[in-house]
């Protein structure tokens, strides 16, 4: 099975690609789609929305997971952050109806037994379960990664559809 | 030149469409997207997709107006309406560059020269402007059809083009 990880951003948007089997997981690409503030919204958020379409043509994976958002503070950030993911929800649901998100929390959980885990400890289990030379890098690629081997990690029946 | 205005909305996303010409306005068509809580978000956001495609097929916008969101409650809310909002933004960006947006506050100013205008007296002058003989409901389409008439309003040397 074929998953595409997912986290959603303006600026910074992380994706990874892993072929799980089983207990196994291998490695097939990760990235990040990198849009400039000195370029309208409309600009960005077009730029998204091909590199994406990009993603799944050249990936075809099977499912998709998102990694939720939560925001406490800042609503336009909120407006803006809310745009990029939703718009890669769309191209996204228009491939395929396999589409799943997790919590940062579940994150952690899922790959290191610890809701509270810190970012390193992440990045090292991500290196070390896609037998990696080195950490993924940005960190939002890294990120990107941890969510689509939660959600190998996970199983059909436990995920959480993505709903709102 | 024909313009294409958008109120945007998760639930509802009102459109209005006018020929604008010199200060002659003619009503073309508006209604609402409308999507069901019952459905998940990339359903909906999908919806919002296809039938944002079909509004540009069918009329061929040569300018496209929104109104701008204002929050200042919810984040929650802002994240969902962001993604309805941009995922009509990036549709519209793949079609054209002459994106716009405009406050409330200006909208109320164009139509009826007054920043603290009622609603009311908007949907009037919609009303008004474009000979119709009913308010146009819902609210949402009226709005949208206010929209579209700000832009035709304030001139090209004037207009805001949506930037975030």
């Amino acid at each position: 099975m074929i998953v595409l990880g997912i986290d959603p951003g303006l600026a910074t948007l992380g994706w990874g690609v892993i072929e799980s089997t089983g207990s196994r997981q291998r490695l097939l690409g990760y990235g990040c789609i990198l849009t400039t503030p000195q370029h309208t919204l409309p600009q960005r958020l077009l730029t998204i929305q091909c590199e994406m379409n990009d993603l799944l043509t050249r990936y075809q994976p099977e499912e998709i997971a998102f990694e939720e958002l939560f925001f406490s503070r800042n609503v336009t950030t909120a407006l803006t952050v809310g745009a990029a993911r939703g718009v890669g929800v769309a191209v996204c649901a228009a491939y395929t109806q396999k589409l799943f998100e997790y919590t940062p929390m579940q994150v952690k959980q899922a790959m290191v037994g610890y809701g509270k885990a810190e970012k390193r400890q992440i990045q090292e289990m991500v290196k070390l379960l896609l037998h990696m030379e080195e950490i993924a890098r940005p960190d939002d690629a890294a990120d990107a990664l941890a969510i689509a081997l939660t959600h190998a990690a996970t199983g059909v029946s436990s995920s959480q559809f993505l709903m709102k």
